[in-house]
């Protein structure tokens, strides 16, 4: 009797679909394609040299430990610079209120493991990041999503939502991905009263809120529930999980993201995690703590802030230059992504199509949408990424873009007529 | 209103308690205590020289893809030399049946999420891999035991379980961990015949495949499959899915492990791998590779078999001049464990306490039970490492037991005159 494998499968796994993006990164690997489809930081800010010296250092000083098991939680020091280092930024966490993840992708994937039963409604944004979705909807999340606009989640539709019960709410407030939108500081406040209200713990998402090219740094929602609603208390209670991650400011091939949470949540965490993986590499973290030590990190996001400031100049230029006039597009004051809307009746899958043709990529909107009779809207949109591709090309696969999306509208008016 | 955390938890975590052996692992992190409890590779074996010539190679040639996101699948040259690796040991598989996981325990998880609906049984051995259990328990698994003895799993006591239908069998045949013992030839057969008799999945994991001290190579239970019930179709069909990892070979704290599947298991492996933990590590995966490539990892593989049989001989050694007559244990014929058998009436755990006052450490048995009233078994047995200690370590550790041992042996004596 030989087995199905197929038949065996959990239950789970059913509405299992590899995502659009990967397929999407794999049509892309064509090097006449322009990709503005990926989220890859630059290659060329990633400080090799450094992670050289680091390499050799560690290897010589410190191999044996960084070559074999450690714990759960994470190696010590970086768990202590990672707290230090968010203290800048208001959030009062001792090392004890830090997990290190394998990635901020294995952060998502714990926290649907702990909080989720089948069923469970998350809300969330729309649109809002992809990965989360898939992180949740293994757990058996259903999804309720409110809209967003410039300012971020528009917090005066909040409500209602959040009296159907969900079981966590998940945001990403700064430079959203795919929106490229930042959620503005009045809606914060509200936010946080209303999750407080409601009792709704909140999952913050924050991977780029140190990539900001303009305008100020807004509090974290961490810090607001702290300070406004349960007095300065320290981490032991708070209604946050705060996440974040060195991909986009030392490398992503390091895999290397954390969680900021009150200690009882990070005990439970560090038992799910020892269950997941045992721990991230030791290696990894070794070397990614003697890389970012001594103030190197600071001062390597300086270099990645203009350099990633530049190249969302040059794609909004680019975009004002050559798209026509009834396109609009976010601004985003930092991060990797902009957010752009065709008139109404263009879709952005037809589009997708035509822009393969002229050798460009984007990811289409509807990719973004937890999906409750929004894909539709989700169709008239498209993400760019703006950090991965050097300014010529961006300004090149901007303008084939543009007589992509030239031709649809033309063929569209053809079909209207 | 203030959330509660814990009210929030998903029904999966309600059992979840931290390992015992985690815990125990902490007490032992005292200088003074010569602990045989952890799992832990030697790492006076690690090949640092070639880990820092790897380093210095790839960050000068490769940096940039090795410090970038990679495919959820693995690292493509790292994939091929594992499938060139096992297909020595008769196992024919190509790159596209090779998925990289972050240690092979998130190849556990992976499995688990891909196969176990909660309620599922799962056959497992007793003892068995506690890390396996706490990776099945969190997705719902129900266990059937199959007691095993010097031959490993006894097979003549499989039929009734399979017979009741388990989702899939759980085995590690080559020096069990924490056994210490390995499936015989005949056994072998009779398993693979007796699950494709009954359709159920065979999961083989075998981290210690290669650290064979004495005796000759077994087949792997997904060879004797393919090549008697399959014919020589390669790996499209097949009822095994194989698990394999670098902790024991190259170094634990890269966290670096794989899976060997038919290619459909894959594709649906590398959907939940990509929302678990998008990938392993490039980084890691590159230097890994750079590591063992030009036959590296098989001459290095040698020099660890005869550190480890050397500390293995010690330890029977030293168990057999100190240790009461009637305490027996295994003979492992590779790995990293053996299996002590108190006397009847003896209890690991008041014998763990009191050795724990003679600065010395190990596993008490019951921790590798998964729980269907054969926990009072374990409780007469203890889990012994002997690659972590050098030889006058494991003398003095093992020389200490026996004090302890002696102690308990005297006390039941005076407790039952």
């Amino acid at each position: 009797m030989s087995t199905t494998w197929k038949s065996r499968y959990a239950l789970r796994t059913k509405e299992l679909k590899s995502s659009a993006i990967r397929e999407l990164l794999k049509i892309t690997q064509n090097p006449e394609v322009i990709s503005f489809a990926g989220g890859l930081p630059a290659p060329d800010v990633f400080p090799i040299a450094r992670f050289q010296e680091a390499c050799r250092r560690v290897l010589e000083l410190n191999g044996h430990q960084a070559l074999q098991y450690g714990a759960s939680e994470g190696y010590e020091p970086l768990r202590e610079m990672i707290a230090r280092h968010i203290a800048r930024y208001g959030i009062k966490a001792k090392a004890e209120n830090v997990l290190i993840t394998s990635g901020s992708q294995q952060a998502l994937d714990l926290i649907g493991k702990l909080l989720i039963n089948p069923g469970d409604r998350v809300l969330v944004e729309a649109p809002t990041y992809l990965g989360a979705l898939q992180a949740f909807s293994v757990y058996g999340a259903q999804y309720v999503s409110v809209p967003s606009d410039d300012d971020g989640l528009r917090t005066e539709e909040l409500e209602e939502p959040l009296r159907s019960g969900p079981k966590f709410m998940y945001v990403l407030p700064n430079f959203q991905n795919p929106g490229g939108t930042t959620l503005s500081e009045g809606r914060r406040h509200q936010l946080v009263l209303l999750a407080d209200k409601y009792g709704i713990p909140i999952i913050e998402d924050d991977p780029y809120g140190q990539l900001r090219y303009e305008g100020e740094h807004l509090p974290p929602l961490v810090v607001i529930d702290r300070e406004n609603l349960r007095g300065d208390g320290g981490y032991s209670i708070g209604n946050v999980i705060y996440l974040s991650t060195f991909s986009k400011t030392l490398a992503p091939g390091l895999r290397l993201g954390w969680i900021v949470a009150p200690t009882d949540v990070i005990t439970k965490l560090v038992q799910l995690k020892q269950g997941t993986d045992l721990h991230t590499s030791t290696f990894v973290q070794v070397i990614a703590y003697e890389v970012a030590k001594d103030n190197f990190l600071d001062e390597h996001v300086k270099l990645i802030r203009k350099v990633y400031r530049d190249r969302r100049d040059v794609m909004l230029e680019a975009l004002k230059k050559y798209f026509p006039p009834d396109v609009t597009w976010t601004h985003p004051q930092g991060g990797l992504f902009l957010w752009v809307t065709l008139p109404e009746g263009m879709d952005c899958n037809k589009l997708f199509q035509a822009a393969l043709k002229e050798n460009v990529a984007f990811v289409p909107g509807d990719c973004f949408y937890a999906g409750n009779g929004d894909t539709k809207e989700g169709c008239r949109h498209l993400r760019l990424n703006f950090s991965y591709g050097q300014p010529e090309q961006i300004r090149e696969g901007i303008r084939r873009l543009s007589q992509a999306v030239k031709q649809q509208k033309h063929e569209l008016h053809v079909v209207h007529a």
